[in-house]
């Protein structure tokens, strides 16, 4: 019944491996001992795409999921869409945030579809269980199943649809990468980036959008002009400034209102770092007057290690001041404790 | 307002990481390129401690966490507590289990706490919510708090207590690694993973119970001992047979109904395959029959990765039959697929 073989050869690690030089970012210790460890790299930026410091292989390429929905939401605001629907400060936060579906979202983005002409029905990023673990309990309770307006992305695709709306494109393909809507979004993170296009490579995303894989470095660039655009074409300077002023006006909008690490950041700065994360543990902040863009990479994908090691970062640097920084203590877990209360642990930034 | 200081040079790594030369096991692909990865070690033994076959640094010590709870309650068996208490197959079963809080867990703890003449109030494993999203949910819309009866770890809390008892030792301290119960459980840990007092190292688990550290190949023998239990003395190989045909006739107790690898494994397999997950991603396998133990530990302690190599291991060293593993496929998460179904990637097992 079972096959008795002898254990094949342990193969060797592949030619190219993903990420084979990274260092250990985070430790995890239990007692007196690490029980886990992050591995990944992070870099420092500024608007001409010059590297001030970092660690690990940030001149590889990684993806960067929804951590660009900032640029991806540039074509929005510089096409005239957003100003010919009339998009308020609130809807062009939720057009470039990763939302935990909670009321203040998912109506907010029902209404710009209605107002749109659109419903339900049009958004393509697929039905995702909300992110607040309150509203999927309620969800649960009452026996209703999400729906694509519970999508983290949600708001984002309801961006993409005005600005296909707008742009005469058919609203059912407005994922298609080679329409007009989404043409315009891949300039614009080659251009907010400073990539030749071959650099930029392309895959599917959770929500089914294009989704882009670049060098750390590139992305630590754009978020460093995104925040400081000073350099600019006065309409992209203005969009930025938009975007960043939404941002700072509505940080649960970008996020959530609890446990969330990008409306912390948002709010304990009132808005002058302009943070995002992506999916498997990638993230961008751009620091507004200090020409300095940050992005990071946990090679495992996991936020664990990365939500100590963003606080750990913005110290180091001086992005944030030391009221700031009491005001993200928490996600540093500089102290773990079990469901009994006892502490048990703690993490370490080897940054 | 902000700190303007130049960037301190990186550290160094320091001298003792610690897991330095764990190859990457899992790679996790998106499109045509890798996104993120999971580095770790595994290792097969025999009963007498031989190593079979290995990658990464299965020498080194690790959390086993929960993995051993089926050590932890030997003393449980052996001493006369389970019998004089009279203890079921499901009890025995639950009494090793990591589970999901769905009724027939908590249930079932509930009935033996009382048969113990104990309560809710004797446990002192913490308050966690529900690990079953369903059970989760239902708390919430219910208005209701979890207790310590959710708390995966609470069929071995009342394991603990009904040992304490038996011993004549105070229950309020059954947690005390200085208490005559836990003096029996490190005992028992220490003859089964094959190791000297001062190779095991102990720290507090999320539950607030000791915690161990061995080298994972000690994990590796002790679950092959406890699946091959005929070179042990007697007592002791009644009491592992017993708690072996308690996982095989209830699967579902040893973890849960849904999405949980423990029970899917001994449910494909009629509990020929005993196995048993951890906190941060620590894996025990005992094989019936092969005279073999597998011990896995995923460094960034996260499931993703685990699951797949489990199964990719299950089949490289014939320990399930193909029958089983295709039971056991959609572990292997060999197309993953996005909130609107489209396949968006894959995860690949380099072993």
């Amino acid at each position: 019944m079972v096959r008795s073989r002898q254990p094949e050869l342990q193969p060797k690690e592949a030619a190219d491996p993903a990420f084979p030089e990274n260092p250990v970012l985070v430790r995890v210790w239990r007692g007196s001992a690490v029980e886990s460890q992050h591995r990944g790299a992070w870099v420092v930026a500024d608007p001409s795409g010059e590297v001030i410091d970092g660690a690990g292989e940030w001149s590889r390429p990684v993806f960067v999921r929804s951590s660009v929905k900032s640029l991806q939401a540039l074509p929005l605001i510089e096409s005239g869409a957003a100003e010919r629907y009339g998009f308020s400060e609130a809807e062009i936060a939720l057009a470039l945030s990763s939302h935990n579906a909670e009321p203040c979202h998912t109506e907010a983005v029902a209404g710009l579809l209605k107002r749109l002409g659109l419903s339900i029905a049009d958004l393509r990023c697929g039905a995702q269980p909300p992110g607040d673990p309150g509203v999927r309990a309620r969800l649960v309770a009452e026996g209703a199943k999400p729906t694509a307006l519970h999508n983290n992305c949600s708001g984002k695709h309801a961006g993409f649809l005005a600005l296909a709306l707008h742009l005469g494109a058919p609203p059912a393909s407005y994922l298609d990468p080679q329409s007009a809507g989404q043409l315009l979004v891949r300039d614009a993170v080659l251009s907010m980036a400073q990539l030749e296009p071959a650099e930029l490579g392309v895959a599917v995303d959770g929500c089914s959008a294009p989704t882009f894989r670049m060098p750390l470095r590139a992305l630590a660039t754009a978020f460093a002009r995104v925040a400081n655009p000073g350099s600019l074409p006065p309409a992209r300077r203005a969009a930025c400034a938009r975007m960043v002023a939404a941002v700072a006006a509505h940080p649960v909008l970008l996020a959530g209102s609890h446990d969330r690490i990008c409306t912390a950041i948002a709010r304990a700065t009132n808005g002058r770092i302009f943070p995002k994360i992506g999916g498997d543990a990638v993230y961008g902040i751009g620091v507004q007057g200090l020409d300095r863009g940050l992005a990071i990479k946990i090679d495992d994908g996991s936020n664990r290690g990365l939500h100590a090691l963003i606080v750990a970062l913005l110290r180091r640097f001086g992005f944030a001041t030391d009221a700031e920084l009491s005001e993200l203590a928490a996600w540093e877990q500089r102290s773990l404790r079990n469901w009994a209360g006892l502490e048990v642990g703690r993490t370490e930034v080897l940054a």
